[in-house]
């Protein structure tokens, strides 16, 4: 510019910055805009605006005194600025703005990064990030967003300057939290490490920025309270919100969308992923068992029951039924299956749920239950060893925001004996009948001792009295008032239940007698023993009691993705 | 034996062979036996029994001219004798016999090999084998076994011997088929391949024989004849039993001890292990979505009621609506689920199940659904490509019994337009509405039309009409006529379905008011979307379909091991 434009230009600024502060605007911009133009003309001028060239103090010229081309000027001066001014303040389709629904328009085109990739080696790397919006800190010229894309969080910047307009900062500020976004974004490196992100020591400057899914702008609960560590929210003097565990199940969504929550979900794949990589590699063959039963399943109560097409029919209680003639009768023999198991049992406690996913396992033995026991803890210990090294970074950040104690297991796994437990309870003062089943309070009282003891919070608890034992337990052969069976404890509660079966049909039925458990309903099953059946043993997992346990989650809700009990069928 | 002893031994041995004459009984062995002992009398006199020293015939001797020493000796050699026979007509408790009932007496300590993994390697090595007993012919001094453990078959030789009694002979070839039978035995190598076994070249000499679990004598089928190959038993002049479909359902747990049987199970089994294999790999989330919901599952008929603690109930008919709240919502952005999927259809064909495995997958996409048909077909190239080369035996012993062509298969794989369909269909004379589905025949006829253009068996069907996809379905960003969904078809027969989410709350449900879908039991689902949601795409393949038609098996029934149909709850 010349020294009649730089003229004209502070004018118009100075105008501008009139009209800005009548209508009580931030001029911040504006005024250093006005210096920088001043500073322009004095070394275009040779003197400063407003002064005479020799120095002496001349009036400032008035925009009366323009010649009709510098009207002109101004003018046209006037409506760029202006033209520009309405673009930044409307949406800029190229830059930022509410993006037309995704609904494949085109073929992929764009580079996008996942945010728990992006590391300090892509300093420099400029591509597209989709995620969530968990905050916006706006100021006048700079907004810094909290990104969060599954269990990772990252910081985004958007400074003012000639990418990024204020309007743009503007609208940045104004997406609700909670909303999809993308952004396009230069990775930098910060001065100093971001404490509340999980990728610490990178940072987003974001050049674009456009709402993909547009979030109410009031939420049920703010992820962000959601996320907070428990700590922080049960100290004494704290301040902080604590989201009630109904808020939380009723809007489940927004819940899972912590990052301890998307991490626990991922320990949950995991515990399922390494249970089926072990027993793949020891032979055993996926199956899946009918949840559709006729008559009631099992034989016994606590059955969801249906019309099935005019027949009385109820839902699987446990593949119990179906794996052991699957694996025995079959002959199969070494059979696993995950899947739902449906209990419609009215009670609301921290560890029972109306449907969760069962483990199940059911595999031939030789001689003794011993060999199915042996799997049992090479699977088991399998699964936690590979649970800490392979999900390291999902421990660490459920730990962040519900600190635990790393599980603590032997190998191989100790067998306690039922007898030897109830010796060990006596001794410290506990009652404990030898031949009736634990009550949870006993059970929680011998994880201590035995913790205390063997140093161990992972045990098998062998050789339960029969008569608290389902009717297909295998009597112990020495000494019928005791039985072939054990459960699996994890920090003094039961993960699993399991024993050898009974594989002849005179004593499968001697024991339904014994139990009172009516053959009508179980023909099938009792006949599938009549063909020929191999002796065999197994156990059934609950999934999120050893998610819930591994981790020492209070409550075994906090480890089912859309939890049952007898008062929540929703979401 | 001096001459005397044997003297006595052969009249002994003549009495023996009169009385077993005179109760009709074989005396083969006997005859035998008196040979011997005659040839060793002429070696021992030097003469002939019965003829004179000289030469000259002379009266065979006659027990009553025998010496009181002699009689003695008599009564003595047949007192033993008969203590032996009674021996060995009953149970030799170290040899054979019926096993007591395994219960876990003793810790293990026998040496057991799977039959699977018997091999010529192994010549003279000896260790215990435990399967069932599928048949015994047995002669009098040998006795040939067929055992089967899980898929597979080898021959098993009793021969008379030190170590084999005839009794012992006799106890094998009386135990029931289907007995599951512990052998001891040795490997030797048969002089020519043995064709009715899957180990052909081995063959184990047995030394002990127990019965550790016997089968009713009468069986509601024969394994032999459930095991044969169909193109035996639909030859024209076959004259051999074929087991009907029903009497194989009703008895399942016979009818799957069939090798082909074991390993279609097997395949069922590996279909999952690839899909989460490759899916792991690809950084997805394993979940399990609650089956029970509350009013009706997806909104729709067809689903199971029940009283849920006072509730109206419904069995999920898909993982749909939680799968995508999972993804879309919650954020976990890649999941799968393998589960059971309940429909209450009333039909009977040869693809449908009122329950089945449901293999759900869900991901996010950043532009187009073609990111997701690309996670597809490679998926689907793994599981075939690994199906292939991991269970080529399996493949092998399906075949045999159940000849099948192998699966042909494009990659990438082909994505057949459904408005290309159309007009394949119409150029090849049949009828097919442009907006309307595609009715059964119609895709049996398109998957020969696409096979014979283009070489494969498996191929995506895209681009849908919109009106005859569910609510969920986005339609098409340029015709609203179609959608962005998709078949999976196999040899012309549908094995997936799925599509591009309504990710936008407001669309959902204008698309929900289009269908006539009533938003009351979907609150929770159409909230969901409110709170941000993620763009994404999936589908949903019937396990079971899958198998049935990779294998070319003519009903889903096969390819499922308890099957569900509206007339079948059992076993």
């Amino acid at each position: 510019m010349d020294v009649a434009e730089l003229e004209v230009a502070i004018v118009a600024k100075g105008n501008e910055i009139r009209e800005l502060k009548a209508n009580k605007q931030d001029v911040t911009d504006q005024v250093a805009q006005l210096k920088l133009l001043k500073a322009n003309y004095k070394i275009a001028a040779g003197h400063e605006y407003g002064a005479a060239p020799g120095g002496e103090t001349a009036p400032a010229p008035k925009v009366k005194q323009l010649t009709k081309k510098e009207l002109r000027k101004l003018e046209q001066q006037k409506a760029a600025e202006a033209a520009a001014a309405a673009k930044a303040a409307s949406v800029d389709p190229t830059k930022f703005g509410d993006a037309p629904l995704v609904q494949s328009q085109e073929a992929p085109s764009k580079h996008y990064v996942d945010v728990a990739t992006i590391n300090k080696s892509m300093d420099g790397q400029s591509f597209w990030v989709r995620g969530y919006l968990q905050t916006c800190r706006a100021k006048p010229k700079i907004a810094f967003l909290l990104v969060r894309q599954a269990a990772f969080t990252i910081q985004g910047v958007l400074t003012e300057s000639a990418d990024v307009s204020k309007a743009m900062i503007k609208y940045a500020s104004e997406i609700p939290r909670e909303s999809v976004i993308d952004l396009f974004v230069t990775v930098t490196i910060p001065a100093n490490e971001i404490t509340s992100t999980t990728q610490h020591d990178v940072e987003l400057s974001v050049s674009k920025i456009f709402t993909i899914s547009k979030a109410l702008a009031v939420l049920p609960l703010q992820v962000e309270d959601a996320a907070r560590s428990d700590t922080l929210v049960q100290a004494e003097d704290s301040d902080y919100v604590e989201v009630g565990l109904d808020t939380r199940l009723d809007n489940r969504v927004l819940d899972l969308r912590t990052p301890a929550n998307q991490a626990i979900m991922r320990i949950q794949s995991g515990v399922s992923q390494l249970f089926r990589e072990f027993l793949y590699s020891k032979g055993f063959v996926e199956i899946h068992t009918p949840k559709l039963l006729g008559g009631a399943s099992e034989g016994g109560a606590n059955c969801f029951a249906f019309d099935y097409f005019g027949e009385q029919a109820a839902l699987a209680q446990s593949p119990q039924l179906h794996k052991q003639m699957a694996c025995a009768c079959a002959g199969l023999e070494k059979v696993f299956e995950i899947g739902p198991v449906f209990r419609a049992e009215n009670s609301f406690t921290a560890r029972h749920l109306c449907e969760f996913t069962g483990l199940d396992l059911e595999m031939t033995i030789k001689e003794h239950y011993s060999e199915c026991l042996d799997v049992f803890s090479e699977l088991f210990i399998y699964v936690f060893d590979n649970l800490n090294s392979r999900f390291k970074r999902e421990l660490e950040i459920i730990n962040k925001q519900h600190p635990f104690e790393p599980l603590k297991y032997l190998n191989p796994t100790l067998v306690l004996k039922f007898d030897e437990a109830v010796r060990m309870l006596n001794e410290a003062g506990i009652d404990q009948d030898p031949l009736e089943d634990l009550s949870t309070p006993n059970e929680k009282a011998l994880g201590a001792l035995v913790k205390e003891k063997y140093g161990t919070d992972f045990y098998f608890l062998d050789k339960f009295p029969l008569a608290v034992r389902p009717f297909y337990t295998m009597p112990d052969p020495n000494d019928k008032r005791w039985s072939n069976s054990y459960d699996f404890m994890i920090r003094g509660q039961e993960i699993l239940s399991g024993a050898q079966r009974v594989h002849d049909p005179a004593l499968l039925v001697e024991r339904m007698h014994a139990l009172g458990v009516p053959e009508k309903s179980l023909k099938a099953y009792i006949d599938a023993f009549k063909y020929g059946a191999l002796p065999h043993a197994g156990g059934g997992v609950g999934l999120e009691r050893v998610v819930m346990l591994f981790l020492g989650l209070p409550n075994i809700r906090k480890a089912s993705m859309f939890p049952r009990d007898p008062k929540r069928l929703q979401p």
